[in-house]
């Protein structure tokens, strides 16, 4: 456990200082990449692991699935492994904090989306559950790193666009405040919204690089973690998409 | 099983008619690629899901999660499935034959390196066994096409190069005795030395590609199946850490 409990530390110290940037990996072999490129931690992409295994995304694999391959990621780098966990799979905050461990993970996103209702989880009900996640960490001895996913950006939250952000800003405090160490709204496509996130967030924010949000562009904005999601993951199934039309042809 | 009966027939009429091309799949993505862009049949590549799984290539995995593995791409896809089952893993024919069908595959390539001693299997025991694989894929009813891979090219294989090739074609003669469907020498990089291989074995002849060796000559040349192994798996991950080092500059 102390290896583990170091790593938490670790990775939470990486939110204080340089712009902790997260290309996102999804097997033992991007993780491999990942780490021998000199990023500091590894973070996996639940949208990715679910293709490869052949399920929907948004928790339409099973768990011990998902929970498997984010382990051939941790097993394959030495760095600190964070897991995209979705939702938690409904699992009580014990539980999921001792799958985490079990795989060698020392942080997670947690996102408040409704996979089974459909829309968003109730804030305050969610903001409770990171609690219990917080309090299980502790409990456990090991301080994972908790990325609380604000949904609101996503259109399938069903939130009108113009209460997106001060929605994102609402649970983000919530879950701030619930023990979250990182809010991360996702899929934030314009400067200004990270700024006013920036801004009216206490602690770090977790960010995506866009058309108008370049990494330098995000790091003067003062965003603290940058993430990719699937992105590289497609990009090499578009280009093998490519290459066997080809052969096709 | 009669569904699997029907791919397994289908499968091996796969190697009578038009030149079978085989880019090779390693997960549940990129075996819909391949099925979506029309061809009849996925093979998978275990070099690219032992790196993926984070284990070395040469049964370095377990079985068990290459098996798995090779599920997934089985699941993802209603064309006819070959796994690529390295040496076999040390299993008795039966057991071998029933792991395949369990994850609904109906065929695979199985290699004559001998990957504990290293070098090569002793020819006439592996022929004696890939009998043995023949015969119980009768008695499980369900004609599993078998690619017989002769390593004698793979300079892993200890042969000198003059030789490979009639070391290539005294053991494809003999596991097309034992019942092998097709012959596969790997790693054959000239045409003087396929074309050989072609008119010197009976039965049909696994091809790669390569520089003097692009679809067009294979298929002039009358080989009746190319795969590709690893390759495009290697390709994403390539551009994956192009895109990531590129970030870390």
């Amino acid at each position: 456990m102390t290896d583990l409990k170091d790593r938490a530390e670790r990775l939470r110290e990486l939110h204080g200082g340089e712009m902790l940037v997260l290309p996102n990996a999804w097997d033992a072999a991007s993780a491999a990449v990942v780490a021998e490129a000199g990023f500091p931690a590894v973070a996996t992409a639940s949208n990715a692991i679910a293709a490869m295994l052949g399920y929907p995304d948004g928790e339409g694999a099973p768990w011990q699935e998902m929970f498997a391959a984010a382990g051939r990621v941790a097993r394959a780098v030495s760095v600190p492994v964070t897991v995209d966990a979705e939702a938690g799979y409904l699992m009580q905050p014990r539980e999921l904090v001792d799958r985490l461990l079990e795989i060698g993970a020392v942080g997670c996103n947690l996102e408040d989306s409704d996979h089974r209702a459909g829309g968003l989880a109730d804030a305050e009900k969610h903001a409770e559950w990171l609690a219990g996640v917080r309090s299980a960490a502790g409990d456990a001895d090991v301080p994972i790193v908790i990325n609380a996913r604000v949904d609101t950006f996503l259109p399938s939250s069903g939130i009108p666009e113009p209460e997106r952000l001060p929605e994102a800003i609402r649970r983000g405090r919530l879950y701030r405040e619930a023990g979250a160490d990182c809010i991360y709204p996702i899929a934030v496509r314009s400067k200004a919204d990270i700024a006013e996130l920036v801004a009216e967030l206490p602690g770090p924010v977790n960010g995506n690089t866009g058309e108008e949000l370049d990494l330098a562009t995000l790091r003067g904005l003062g965003v603290a973690r940058v993430s990719y999601g699937p992105r590289f993951y497609h990009a090499g199934i578009a280009g093998f998409r490519a290459a066997v039309q080809e052969l096709r042809a």
